[in-house]
């Protein structure tokens, strides 16, 4: 590795810095289970226990030996890799197998379609556009409704059998008021059509409602980055894409009020003859695109979202006929001890995305599971990725599956109990440092650590980190560096710390993180800047 | 396979009936260099010469043998697939290498930083992405500088220093006309302010100028598919993303026009004051975002950009500091003889988007480059991926560049060699059968061929699939179904053929085409239903 000494870095030459400057530009050579090796001084090789898990993307470890061999007989076996525009069985096996398992734990009765991408925010935007689509296809239908409505009502004044209600002119906005319409009925008629069309016109023209939690992460391409709550991460690109509604997960009145309100605008009106006489009547306009949540929101800062917060979505969101895009990039596959994480809360979604774990840390996978009744087969003549779908992905990503269902899904019992193992150790952490530790928090092989805020610390490095919203980070570089332990906080809310590692984790691990995480509190708690950056 | 019969069909079951419908619903089951294999009723393999190549993701074959070798002993070699947020020698690596090959195509003498993703359109979201952050950054940095010269302004009136030009009111839009400014210079200077404010809002609001040809093709997420000129992949998806100016490629006169047309109406307003008289200049406001471009339009039907356009291009965006964003996904990597396209029309990017054959036909990988003058270290804090920049697919794509390199680019010239081979084949069709065939055209191993139209033929099958849009679909069934030849049209140019073969490209493999589009012409040339369709 002399050369890269010499060479200039011309990859993220910010972020190095950054990472330099933290402590944590250290560069991994080998990768393994939950352990990470760099390479110290002495050319030794120096293990790191890593609760990072590719941002939670390892539930089965790195370089897991089972995927890795697979994923080497894929290879040999000469599959072809990119074949697009032809039948793949393989991937249609995959999408047998996930709607097996959403039957299981949702009790869905009919078959969610599968739509593959290649990560986990361009499955996010194939979702939405799937959604729009459909809501496109619903609106325009609607449309063609009035205006065969509007052509029938021609007809009957056109044969003199009609004659326009005055309660009509009421229903419409200026500037179609009763004073203009004392010709004809033909003319009367025109009046009135010519307010409705232009009022469904600017309805129709409105950017559709997406709506999102508060905390909520979904992606950073140029539409999925405005469904991410962090303003940082999205409003540089606000003119890029459509905004989304960010509502708080657990202030149930703020959605209902939000979903009424959105409705309430969203009415186009139609022209109904009944005994001759024409009138206008509002009906409900597909204003909807989605409603995206997470389980847990990971970059949110690990927070869980509760049966009851569950249920009043689930209840609203149906309701206004909102489709419910249950976002499992970072819950799904087995995570939190179940296959999907929004099963534990009794969420029922429209839609699925998953990615991370999908890729089995080698390759990179999603998928989008639409429900039957959502489904627009168009959609497949209309949107496409050359990466999507391929050999390679799928055959691991079946491979992952397959691993984790294994022996009656030992995998998710095995998640489950090491969750409980890695989460007694952070309690005891909360317990021992109640002036440190604010919460802890999260299910399975998800946990959460949450810092009190430390900007008045005495220690100039912790306050003054503290204030600039990096505390996480300055944790992060002195466990890495005083305990080989590697750990993140969550992008969105940094003074909490993420742990995502594999279900291979030890008691081992777990004690080393523990005595990591006392350490670290015990430094706060005595704002010792000395040992923070001795 | 015989479960897969049996089994439902849970994705894209639309495709996968219009797939059969066609006679292109096989399933590939093992590729190598140029050929696909399905399973013939016998259960032997039946070789298939395939010109799809991935999508020409594959300019250097189906399971190229020095690859998936470097694949599997990346698998063996442990190396951390993802490791978020650590150091990436690796990566820079790449990035470094691509500079060089940059530099020696372009002379371009400063660097470019390189941000990795995982697919074209991620990538080109990305690139655009960046070119907003460097946009929204100019837009702020010349409101603060408009803002101190207003505070120099207020600070001189309240001093009694200063007086407002008349000629000032006439420069900002009503309602700040010099009757309103009766009072004080105070008084009237703040009226001017409040107008000058509330214009610069309104410029300020507004989305960002994206330019992009007629017929261009980059990518079909949230963001990208509206920088895709084909209506009917973009236009259901109009209310998600921002919207992009589209202007033919052979018409300088256009472009000129509306570049200047955004221009103006893009400037903002600025008070000066000189000799204590404030008066309203207009500046320029950075309004464009991007402007987008293939070298070859592949999936706009194989359209070169001619030297003169691209000269005229470069011009144009040069003088209105409009980013050059050059999509060189499908031509980039050596497909042209080049390893950047746009290198052959002498035309310098600000961004280089790059992916397709970077992933080598067995990973996923996509990289902007961004020229330095472009580039903002900022974004990187604001901008990430989970799988982008990951220790497999940057490895692949090292080892990808490392074989089209070598050999002092022995790999250019035989594209080059492979491609006259293949274009002579595709002239002499056109030749002998210029009654069918409209066009060819194309650069190294990226050739199309276009046909006449045919709706008006005797043969129903052809007059009926030319109508409707598919008559390139029914050609593609035909060779591969009467040749086993595997070739697709263009996504938005369904009458063109594209051939996008590796550069293992054999007389033989050529031969085998020429005849079959022969054959196919002359079934055209005759409206031979009967030959077509049994």
């Amino acid at each position: 590795m002399d050369s890269a000494a010499t060479e200039p870095q011309l990859t993220e030459p910010y972020l190095t810095t950054v990472l330099s400057n933290s402590g944590l530009g250290v560069e991994y050579v080998r990768g393994e289970g939950n352990t990470l090796f760099h390479v110290g001084a002495d050319g030794k090789e120096i293990p790191v226990t890593d609760y990072c898990g590719g941002y939670a993307s390892l539930i089965l470890g790195h370089n897991n030996a089972e995927l890795t061999a697979h994923a080497k007989a894929v290879l040999d076996s000469g599959i072809p890799v990119y074949a697009q525009f032809s039948r793949h069985s393989a991937a249609n096996r995959l999408a047998v197998k996930l709607n097996e398992i959403v039957a299981r734990e949702t009790g869905a009765t009919e078959p969610y379609f599968a739509h593959f991408a290649s990560t986990g925010a361009e499955a996010i935007e194939t979702a939405v556009k799937q959604a729009e689509f459909d809501r496109v296809l619903k609106a325009s239908a609607l449309m063609s409704e009035i205006e065969a409505h509007v052509e029938q009502a021609r007809r009957a004044a056109r044969e003199g059998h009609l004659t326009v209600a005055d309660s009509a002119y009421g229903k419409v906005p200026a500037p179609a008021s009763p004073a203009t319409a004392a010709g004809s009925p033909q003319e009367a008629l025109e009046h009135l059509v010519a307010a409705v069309t232009r009022h469904n016109g600017e309805v129709a023209d409105r950017p559709p409602a997406l709506l999102a939690l508060e905390g909520s992460f979904h992606g950073k391409l140029m539409g999925s980055v405005q469904l991410t709550h962090n303003s940082g991460f999205r409003s540089a690109f606000g003119r890029l894409g459509a905004q989304a509604h960010f509502v708080p997960p657990n202030q149930p009145d703020v959605l209902t009020k939000t979903v009424e309100g959105i409705r309430a605008q969203g009415r186009v009106l139609d022209v109904v003859v009944t005994d001759g006489v024409a009138d206008v009547v509002e009906r409900d306009y597909p204003v909807f695109c989605a409603f995206l949540l997470e389980p847990i929101q990971g970059e949110g800062g690990i927070r869980v979202l509760d049966r009851e917060a569950a249920e009043h979505i689930q209840r609203v969101s149906a309701e206004a006929d909102c489709p419910l895009l249950i976002d499992e990039i970072q819950t799904g596959l087995g995570r939190t001890g179940a296959f999907l994480a929004s099963s534990l809360v009794g969420l029922r979604g429209d839609y699925y995305v998953l990615s991370k774990s999908l890729g089995g840390g080698i390759a990179k996978s999603s998928v989008v599971l639409v429900h039957q009744k959502r489904y627009r087969g168009e959609f497949e003549l209309v949107h496409s990725s050359t990466f999507a779908k391929d050999g390679f992905s799928t055959a691991v990503a079946l491979k992952v599956v397959e691993l984790l269902e294994a022996d009656d899904g030992a995998a998710y019992r095995q998640v489950e109990e090491r969750g409980e193992m890695l989460r007694a150790a952070l309690d005891r952490v909360r317990a021992d440092y109640p002036e440190v530790v604010k919460d802890t928090r999260g299910k399975g092989l998800l946990q959460g650590l949450e810092f009190h805020d430390q900007s008045g610390s005495a220690a100039p490095t912790i306050s003054s980190a503290a204030q600039g919203g990096i505390l996480g980070y300055v944790a992060a570089g002195y466990l890495l560096g005083a305990h080989r332990v590697r750990v993140l906080p969550t992008a969105s809310a940094p003074n909490t710390l993420r742990f995502a590692p594999s279900l291979h984790l030890t008691q081992e691990e777990t004690d080393q993180l523990e005595a990591a995480l006392r350490d670290l509190c015990s430094l706060f708690r005595d704002e010792d800047e000395r040992r923070l950056t001795g």
